[in-house]
């Protein structure tokens, strides 16, 4: 069987770490196809992308990705553990083999840990980031070390996932260079800078980022409307002020009555003059400003458990767009998963498994203006360098 | 018993007619107080306010009205039955004698249309404005002409109302002058123009409006945040956009599943641009302009069948504003209705009877950034010309 590769990614926006990252995927396998599973339109921390998932998944194939799948709003949105766990199962229905990461410690033996900690993952329905600190220390008490830099984490959470699985992928940590993920200032030296930071200097107006881009991406964030939580923020506020705390309890992911603090939160004009203040009035111990950030998103899209719940139980792979060796990837897998691999999404699809998907993706569009989902194509490649003859 | 006299209004924004109206009552009733019923934030017609209740207030105050009490947001935006059925009930608690208003045809005896009419209305709670044409043609019969110009409408609304509620005010219809109801053209002769006209004006800035308001109006205009719909229209669409049907079922006035046919209008790109676009693709024969802007109404600020209810079950009487008359003529209502009245909303007003109006008021902050009940007291206004020693 030959060689896939896979990466996980968000891409937001695709910057020169990630073009590094695919670089090192190609020197290791020179032979392999590249796919890579991709978050839509919302992303993991809670916030949405700052363009949409056209233009980042068309971004990475023109790094040289041959596929580009996309992570369903159910599976992206989530926290560490799930987020990994759907990321490994779309690779794993594409047919991919290898599965590459950036990681604070390369040199970690993630397959070794995640069976050493899959026993006290506990039942994984029920992670809570509030018991992130628990289970940390029970992590350096069985592994010997703490295991805290995100992208460690990540790791981690792929190694678990693919457990779990049976994906049976081959895991290549690669070496972060430069940025930590938390980094908010351009570096002065060198051309990777965190996507935080490079989003930051995007929306401040202030500094040039086109050291820390390709060009492609650079173009993209010059010519379409970025966007942030700030062009949500009104209508998430309308939506806390005018639903009672009842209303949201549906809500996915709402849980310890933290909606009459939300609720509370925006009512006072101290604390509900924009989001970022919002979130620094409701943050608290237990719930942490990720975890915060994907509820404020679930109550803003209106997602309910419900929703969520039915992707559980309805999962489907997603193309975003390929080139000639994506589509024989996509040809193969196609054969393969027992899965709906959605191309174009019907009028059914729309009403029946992409329903969420479709719905979050109209929201996106009402503040981007772009078509998100029905009268899409995927895009197609002619990659000059497509090994097929 | 000494008169009280009346008056039903929007002030949306207070121009040189209402002004004109107000004069009218002083010279047939010199020694009355009056007292004004004034819809708060959301009209009528399915619309925010261009300014907020309490700049509103105080205008009509300063043009010589003793006291304005708040029609609660289940009673103001509401078909003309419901709306003049509330306006007059509200007027009978204050203790008022004698009803004011605007009519194309001053000449009508709406009391003896009223009594002809009051068994053809039917159910007042089955009343749509999609019977309007029926129940025209059934008046002509029964009354020999029509009565379709939009104030002798609501004339014959309140006289209904006024039969209804055995509230025996005596009617004063005052004969409309230049201004039709409808105008959007700012006369170039006279100074009363449309309240439509006016805001159009304001909102264009194109045109010079000080010759048609009075100058604390002008003032207002220029000094605070207009709303209009298009504040609420992201918002608006985004709640259309990430509902589903089903949800939208249990907000008020949603009928004959016209929610299939909002959603399917916010979706398509071509009809989706603003709300203007959007309602003149949704309006159908029988929902007509004003029915359609009132149920947006109703979705954009989440009010549901339930939330009306319970207002029709606790109706309650809300101060907004008063000079020295208006406070004698608040202490004597004060007495003799047995229904509460508000002057400072209380935390438990907050949780109870007005928690509607406290949600769709912090939705209107939402816009112009004005704090509307918990913290805010009524305006007393010394009256100069007060009668009170």
């Amino acid at each position: 069987m030959s060689q896939v590769a896979g990466i996980i990614a968000e891409y937001n926006p695709f910057h020169n770490g990630h073009l590094y990252q695919i670089q090192q995927v190609k020197q290791t396998l020179p032979d392999a196809s590249l796919v890579v599973a991709m978050s839509g339109n919302f992303l993991q921390r809670g916030e949405p992308a700052i363009l949409d998932k056209w233009h980042r998944a068309r971004q990475c194939l023109q790094a040289g990705a041959d596929l580009v799948l996309e992570l369903p709003f159910a599976a992206a949105v989530q926290a560490a553990d799930r987020f990994a766990y759907y990321g490994v199962w779309t690779l794993k229905q594409a047919g991919v083999t290898d599965l590459f990461f950036g990681a604070e410690h390369s040199d970690y033996d993630f397959m070794k840990y995640a069976a050493i900690v899959s026993e006290i993952s506990g039942n994984f329905n029920q992670y809570h980031e509030s018991y992130a600190e628990t289970y940390q220390k029970i992590i350096t008490e069985k592994i010997g070390h703490s295991i805290d830099q995100p992208n460690d984490v990540l790791g981690l959470a792929y190694a678990k996932a693919n457990l779990k699985l049976n994906a049976n992928l081959k895991l290549h940590p690669i070496q972060r260079k430069n940025a930590n993920y938390h980094d908010m200032q351009l570096a002065n030296q060198g051309t990777i800078a965190s996507a935080s930071a490079i989003r930051q200097a995007v929306f401040d107006q202030k500094t040039e980022i086109s050291k820390y881009v390709p060009q492609f991406t650079l173009q993209d964030l010059k010519k379409e409307k970025t966007v942030s939580w700030n062009d949500f923020w009104l209508h998430f506020k309308l939506e806390l002020l005018t639903h009672s705390a009842q209303e949201l309890e549906s809500i996915y992911g709402m849980r310890e009555g933290i909606q009459y603090r939300m609720i509370a939160m925006a009512q006072q004009a101290e604390t509900c003059q924009s989001f970022a203040q919002w979130m620094k009035a409701v943050k608290t111990k237990r719930f942490t400003y990720t975890r915060l950030s994907r509820l404020a998103t679930m109550v803003m899209l209106h997602v309910t458990q419900a929703d969520i719940e039915y992707f559980y139980q309805h999962p489907f792979i997603r193309v975003l767009g390929f080139n000639n060796n994506g589509k024989a990837v996509l040809h193969t897998a196609k054969k393969k998963t027992q899965y709906p691999i959605i191309t174009n999404v019907t009028a059914k699809d729309k009403k029946e498994i992409f329903n969420l998907d479709y719905r979050v993706g109209k929201g996106y569009q009402a503040i981007n203006g772009a078509e998100q989902d029905l009268k899409h194509a995927p895009i197609i490649i002619n990659d000059v360098s497509s090994k097929t003859p």
